[in-house]
């Protein structure tokens, strides 16, 4: 293992190539990328026309157990198998997440990846990077200011200011803003009414962008999206707005993917990054699909465990897009483990055998429901340095009783020499033509046994309960004739149940669905499960007031 | 005169080379800029720094007349002139500001410049650009974020909510986010209170990067803001809730200037945007000061009339920045005189010699202006395909009668080629040494004294009224150590007086000091005199409703 050190101070000492070098290796002119600076580029939207009709590489999708406080280093093994891939040979590219700028804000952000498996340039990353989430931030707002303008010019539309579901955005945490009264002052400023912001990646436009498969698609996903009800309670869109053109135009350079490139220079994409509870949480459908037009393996991760991002992924990214994933990794740490066989944070440290025994019950749960999807799955044990060799060989005997393999791996502390026996093993599975995807539910199930289907064979709870105002509007919405849509799932993260705390693999438990919503835009139905937040706040001791440029013009306090 | 095409068919027509061989041309190596696609870079903070003790270039302020609905084509003057003095074998660079985003959306946007006298890429630089305005957006937007969460977790600097000055911004006309009540919903959402958003060109942020010398100054200047008062009146300063660090890190890359070209290929600086009204509306320092070292020739523009625009350049940014400018043009068309002369818009096609003769009181009086700052002028006469022959010749006579020189320019038209007149008299004039450049009134006036010197100096108003409390607010500013910052006027561009109708040169008037604002960031003391808009509306048919990418990917209706 080398010399500790932060992943700042990795991310600082590594040897980045010239952008157009990393972009040369996938087969990309110099002037087909647009550089942003010489470490990050776009690629251009005609070059991606051009690809159409090359064949794809094979699609890995990096998932993981329920997260605990202890991590369990999802992105760290996405970035360490791109490299791995790539040092056996294959010509592999990752495709992940932007970060959002607001919470860096308050909790100190972090690297993309970890250790030796990072992504550079980190600071970019965590800041403005090649501005796209700026642009929906505008995109989405620019919908707003044409709704109040509406309204003031005479309603037209007949919109029922009561009934505006559009709300503002920025990519801040600003719990002032969550509940506001807008347009006070008097006549000049318009209706009184109350709305609020949330923070930019709850935006429907960051979901409809990740969705899209080109610009047409984007403009028409964009005048697709509900903005408000009239008092017949018929929608208003935003094409009634005339927005969608305007929108687009806003978002025509950030729906092209960026570039960036990992320690070892490997290619990698970080495009888009829509909240993984009220939306599906994955990178970009163009990134996505421009990488396996340019590698043979594409390596990419999806948000939360795998009860939630792996679902998702499949049922609304891989359905929507067509996608065809080869194989997943599951991604599990002896802590996180431990921790979810009851031991608690401060006693993470002592070997215990029975415990990471007992929350191996979460690790088979979610191989499990893998491979109701039809995709094979292989387990990825991220090593930690206090692991013992008893803990992991638990794991390995708990995943290959289950008829899986598990690998343990140091790429952290490695880099792509710690993942090499991981990447060969995905590699031959990807390749084993095992993969039989297919999505959990047909388009044509009822909205709300597509909830329940999800909750009785994903989470395995026993019952689900919604008001009747909740069952009305789904059926109100098939009505409509969005019954074809996916559902997007939004609850806690930390247990198949709604509970938080209620760690493992628990089972007969109940789902309450508080709230439903439509993204018409985004194309699917979000069902709300237990309390939301849309717009963080910040701690009493927000990050901002330690972040700074030292001397030397470096950023210190962001990690 | 070429064949009529708009604007944007010629930008659309311009052969760009590549931004780095702008750059070469420069002396910048392509390691010292930091490109945004190919036709669009910032100059590295570092490569500014070490240009520091090469000798400054000469600096060529263009102004007008005050604006009328006919257009004086000041930008395009400013656009020309660097191409003429290039065309005459000078190595000249301009400097002019970015545009604002939001308003685009509800006005057709425009270029910088026009016809054959044009900066571009036009449709970048009326959009995202470089993203500058986003993150002085967000950077402001933190510290109001800050402010409420720094009451919310105690408010242990005792901030008086009712007296919180500083508000959100956003870069959109969005006329409900004017007044605003927010932290509503509850005690996890803070204390509720009256506040709102303004337009992101008025950002007292934006001013201090136009003004900041770097990056040191930058953090210095952001930690000076005042964001509230106590309830005993004494201010509460960015730095003491800990934002300036984090902010100057948010603007760290849009300090650094953004390169560009004409559609001749020479260089322009395209940097920073503060409003002209409540702050001084010239492009930033850093832009300015590096292009000195880079050229021979510096031309930049300032907002407005040169009673707003050229009085803050000189008494603002020249002052606080140690400028030294070698010349100025003052921008004059047949058209905007026959405005000034009592002409209707409607009859401006019909020769009217007598009318030109009468509006040129107006132009007279900006010359008599200019010579007050001790900086030799000249005035261009942009030519319109409507003038005659003896108008043109009647501004030349009234020019002449006063001692200076008035030159027809066609650069609208024919580009470099129609300004050479102007470029060669320009030139020798800068290289005479004529200047004597001082600014109005010293530092150590008294603040109601700077505004009744302005305000009598060069409005010619004959008297100034204001409430007692602003003139004890003024007074308070003086004893809490503000007392020698320059004043900026916020008032009307229409005219030398408050009323927007009195055109030409009106005198004996009274100027009423609504309101006085402290920029204390930015080191300027605000005079209202008039209603200020800080935050636009969309018109009842806003441009958004046609704004639309076509099918070649171009965009339309923007412009």
């Amino acid at each position: 293992m080398a010399e500790f050190k932060s992943d700042i101070a990795i991310a600082r000492a590594a040897k980045k190539k010239p952008i157009r070098e990393i972009a040369a290796r996938l087969g990309i002119d110099e002037a087909d990328i647009v550089p942003y600076g010489h470490d990050k580029a776009k690629i251009s939207a005609g070059f991606i026309k051009s690809l159409e009709g090359r064949p794809d590489g094979k699609l890995i999708l990096v998932t993981a157990i329920n997260p605990t406080p202890a991590g369990e280093g999802k992105t760290t093994t996405t970035v360490g198998l791109g490299d791995g891939l790539n040092r056996i040979g294959k010509r592999a590219a990752i495709c992940i997440r932007e970060a959002s700028l607001g919470p860096n804000f308050g909790m100190k952000g972090g690297a993309a990846g970890g250790g030796y498996a990072q992504i550079v340039p980190m600071e970019d990353m965590n800041l403005h990077f090649t501005g796209d989430f700026h642009a929906i931030t505008t995109a989405h707002n620019l919908l707003a200011a044409l709704i109040d303008n509406h309204v003031y010019w005479g309603n037209e539309l007949d919109i029922d200011t009561r009934r505006v579901t559009w709300r503002r955005v920025m990519d801040m945490n600003d719990r002032a803003l969550r509940g506001i009264v807008a347009s006070l002052g008097g006549v000049a400023n318009g209706y009184p009414r109350e709305s609020g912001f949330d923070i930019t990646v709850a935006s429907e436009v960051m979901a409809i962008l990740c969705l899209a498969t080109d610009l047409a698609d984007l403009e028409k996903r964009l005048g697709a999206i509900v903005v408000a009800y009239r008092r017949d309670k018929t929608p208003v869109f935003a094409r009634d707005l005339k927005a969608d053109g305007a929108m687009a135009v806003l978002l025509k350079d950030a729906m092209q993917p960026n570039l960036v490139q990992t320690l070892e220079n490997n290619p990698a994409f970080v495009h888009g990054g829509p909240f993984a509870n009220i939306a599906h949480g994955c990178n970009s459908v163009v990134a996505t699909t421009t990488a396996l037009k340019l590698a043979d393996y594409v390596v990419t991760e999806a948000g939360f465990g795998a009860d939630l991002g792996a679902e998702k992924f499949f049922d609304i990214k891989c359905r929507k897009a067509g996608l065809k994933p080869a194989a997943t990794v599951i991604v599990a740490t002896v802590k996180a483990l431990k921790m979810n066989g009851g031991v608690a944070k401060e006693d993470l440290g002592t070997e215990n055998v029975a415990a990471v025994t007992a929350g191996c019950a979460n690790l088979g749960r979610h191989i499990e429901n893998i491979r109701q999807f039809g995709v094979p799955a292989i387990v990825a044990i991220n090593h930690f340095g206090t692991d013992t060799e008893a803990e992991l060989a638990a794991i390995k005997a708990y995943v290959a009783e289950m008829g899986e393999e598990g690998v343990v791996c140091r790429h952290w502390a490695d880099g792509s020499a710690g993942i090499t026996e991981l990447a060969e093993k995905v590699a031959v599975l990807a390749d084993s033509g095992a993969a039989q995807f297919a999505p959990l539910y047909p388009d044509g199930l009822g909205l709300f046994e597509k909830i329940e289907t999800v909750v009785k064979r994903i989470y395995r709870g026993a019952e689900i309960t919604a008001d009747k105002s909740v069952r009305d509007q789904l059926t109100a919405w098939e009505e409509a004739g969005y019954g074809e849509l996916p559902v997007c799932m939004a609850k806690t993260q930390y247990s198949f149940s709604t509970d938080p705390t209620l760690r493992g693999a628990p089972d007969g438990f109940a789902v309450h669905v508080r709230e439903v919503r439509l993204s018409a835009g985004a194309g699917f139905v979000v069902a709300i499960c237990g309390e939301i937040m849309t717009m963080p706040g910040l701690p009493s001791k927000p990050a901002a007031e330690t972040i700074r440029l030292n001397e030397a013009g470096e950023i210190e306090g962001l990690f």
